[in-house]
């Protein structure tokens, strides 16, 4: 299984403030922004001009599950997105590995996630297509 | 100023069990690794194949100022990195704005380096060649 390393994704406190800061400050241009029905939080794709790397911003409502309160030295990692084109069979063949499981594979927007912890456990997106019938 | 996205850098607490992971089990290669004789600890880049995409392990040992013991949700995030020709004038320029200073400029390993806080106090990494004099 292929999987490549796509975006790391940061939680923010206030989505406008971040956007202040690395849009109109360092110059970051928005690639996708999308609100997230589930969580009631948004995410926002961010790339350096000339750059293919993308930085997404997370931010979670109080009350969400994932919201965070203050923040506290380093606590802003949110996940590490990976694509992989067969996610139900990348995440069976992560578990057989010993890897453990954050969240089974589901839809959603049209994409099949999953989530597995790395060793330390922080959350690793498992990101592809949906899965055809 | 132009700021480019170089890297999203994250701490673990055990690099090889972490290596095990994310070039063995994930398949990413290793770009280049250092120890840092200022930290006493150790980094590693990493990239998927096909993909310019970094990720950097950080490593900090037990009784570096750094050193965050065991993982909270969420507290891996270490610092992301952008690119800037004249770290100097962009570390001027961002605290003309505003924006909060986290450490002067500085050398290390033939580059000059500053960081910067972002909204939420997190670590922006300013990246560059050494000043011509």
């Amino acid at each position: 299984m292929r999987f490549q390393l796509a975006y790391v994704g940061i939680q923010v406190r206030d989505i406008e403030r971040s956007l202040a800061f690395y849009r109109d400050i360092l110059g970051m241009r928005i690639v996708r922004r999308a609100r997230v029905p589930e969580t009631k939080g948004e995410w926002v794709e961010l790339r350096s001009p000339d750059s293919r790397l993308l930085l997404e911003l997370n931010w979670y409502p109080e009350g969400s599950k994932f919201f965070a309160g203050p923040y506290r030295r380093g606590d802003a990692l949110d996940h590490i997105a990976f694509y992989c084109e067969d996610v139900e069979g990348a995440y069976r063949e992560l578990l057989a590995k010993g890897v453990r499981s954050a969240q089974a594979p589901f839809m959603e927007g049209g994409s099949l996630l999953a989530f597995v912890r790395d060793p330390d456990g922080l959350w690793i997106e498992l990101n592809g297509p949906a899965a055809s019938s």
